[in-house]
């Protein structure tokens, strides 16, 4: 099997999963600056999940032009990934709209700790097909390394998203803005 | 005609479906887990259909791999198939909001039906492509007999879905969760 | 410019159109044959529009493999040809939820006839480069022919909605459970 | 890296961006003539911003023509114009639901002034790899001087959204029909 096929198909889930998380953001009930306030918290959570999932892509990009075919295990590792990366518009918009409360926040955390240890099988696919390849050997090193790091850096964040407590003085009224944004559907 | 651009729109088309049907899965009111709880059957239902999509995905990308060209009955038939299976995302948002009803269940395993059936004149058209490769026809034939076992699997399932009854000691307060989701659109 | 990717860019919009229609086929509110049956109309239209979008996609795709450049003016007159084909949706929507009423059906059909006469541009920047292209001349006057008499059955189809009565006695139970259906958002 | 893949990426993404906003468009509640009109202004907005987009792909194909390779730059520079082209979408709809009132229609402009500047370090990434080609740094020097021109009238009209008072008389009606429009979800 080609992987060129892959790639595309891969492209194109990530696209989509990058451009739909702007269908969150959705358009306020009033015309003035106080409405369009309202949707800061679902706007900064889009553009951390832009970041993160296009880091994702440039990865995947990276890991996958130095794959020589696309093998069965990296054809369904790359499909829980692109399943778990699925999931990442769920979770933003989940944190965004309760305005980073604890539990959507960790959520959140455990969100991009999955898609972080879903990439883990892709890489082993790609690797098992280049034993014999030293400079990608050293190189796939470094990145699994930072890789790890950033698992570590997800899994930390879960429990701590319970112990910083949230600007409690603003979230009433920043929920209530939001509620009023939330029925227009 | 090429076969790539109908490859290449194929994968768009796939990659749309299998993506939008993260759309069903629709933030929870509150903030904490007993509201996330509620979009459990709504996730369950997507995580299959991923299932099922990605595999007709694959099963796609090496069906064509084999074709020769875009024949006029390949076009048709894989817009056909293209077009039963982006009826799944309804069925699945159908199946999942309902808690797998019996009757949701039932019209889920008919798309599915319907889907593994138009399957069939896309692999005809390659096949008429391809007579005189052996080593095409005797894969093709073990695939054939895969496809034909989960078209039987899919009908018995339907008259099933009406057999099995769903858990209704939980039903009831699931759908009540479901339907406070529901209401915010 | 190359016009690999005109193409691809186009198969990217088209394929987002042909699928985003689905998304108009609301999950209803039962779970039994009758909510189901609410949704119909829409389904109706939804896959009169995929065959339509789908037609247009072959044909799009063989004037482009006779193309031999993107030229500004083929560039330009794709983009509103795809500005035109992207109304489809919300004329199929219009259309299938107020079930194949007068006004909405004539809309529909004005919506075809714009983009069939969007398509008349975009064949004539690509016979601009085929002048000397005998058999390409031939092919598409025939085409061309095709076209224009579609182009007729639209026009007339417009005020021919507002004569031709829909079925009354059904009209308003329809209405009625299509509305209960849209509430739902 | 390849720059094949990162343009099929950014079409596919573009692509996503052009289409999505035809969601905005939704259907309104009657099925007669003022029920279409009073989806005039959300229309106009889609049609300004479907050129708008359309012309940042075209600018885009052009200069990634030009470009030999992907560099890190390039790729972060490209991600950051996809995000903010991302957020036309949100910014057609608050204008066209609130019939171009100045803060909505202030807020576009300056979209499109974000947009417009982020253009910029994707032209100089472009750049920094052709500084030797003449032909390219004339052609670019006439691109940048209409990009800065436009960018003057993005600028420009940021402030004069607030001058030019919208027609007060149709306001009231019209904002009260695209409210009724609005709730149905």
């Amino acid at each position: 099997m080609s992987k060129g096929r892959l790639e595309a198909f891969s492209d194109g889930v990530i696209a989509i999963i990058i451009t739909i998380m702007v269908l969150e953001l959705k358009v306020p009930h009033g015309a003035d600056a106080a409405s369009l306030l309202s949707v800061w918290p679902v706007f900064l959570s889009y553009l951390l999940s832009f970041l993160v999932v296009a880091i994702y892509w440039v990865n995947h990009h990276t890991l996958f032009q130095a794959a020589h075919h696309a093998s069965t295990g990296l054809l369904w590792s790359n499909n829980a990934l692109l399943f778990c990366l699925s999931l990442i518009p769920f979770a933003t918009g989940f944190m965004g709209e309760n305005d980073f409360a604890p539990f959507p926040t960790a959520l959140y955390a455990a969100t991009l700790l999955l898609a972080g240890l879903a990439f883990i099988p892709v890489r082993w696919s790609v690797m098992a097909q280049l034993q014999d390849d030293a400079s990608f050997v050293r190189v796939s090193q470094m990145a699994r390394r930072k890789n790890y790091i950033s698992l570590g850096l997800y899994a930390i964040s879960v429990p701590l998203a319970f112990c910083i407590p949230p600007s409690r003085s603003r979230a009433p009224s920043l929920s209530q803005r939001s509620t009023s944004c939330r029925t227009r559907g």
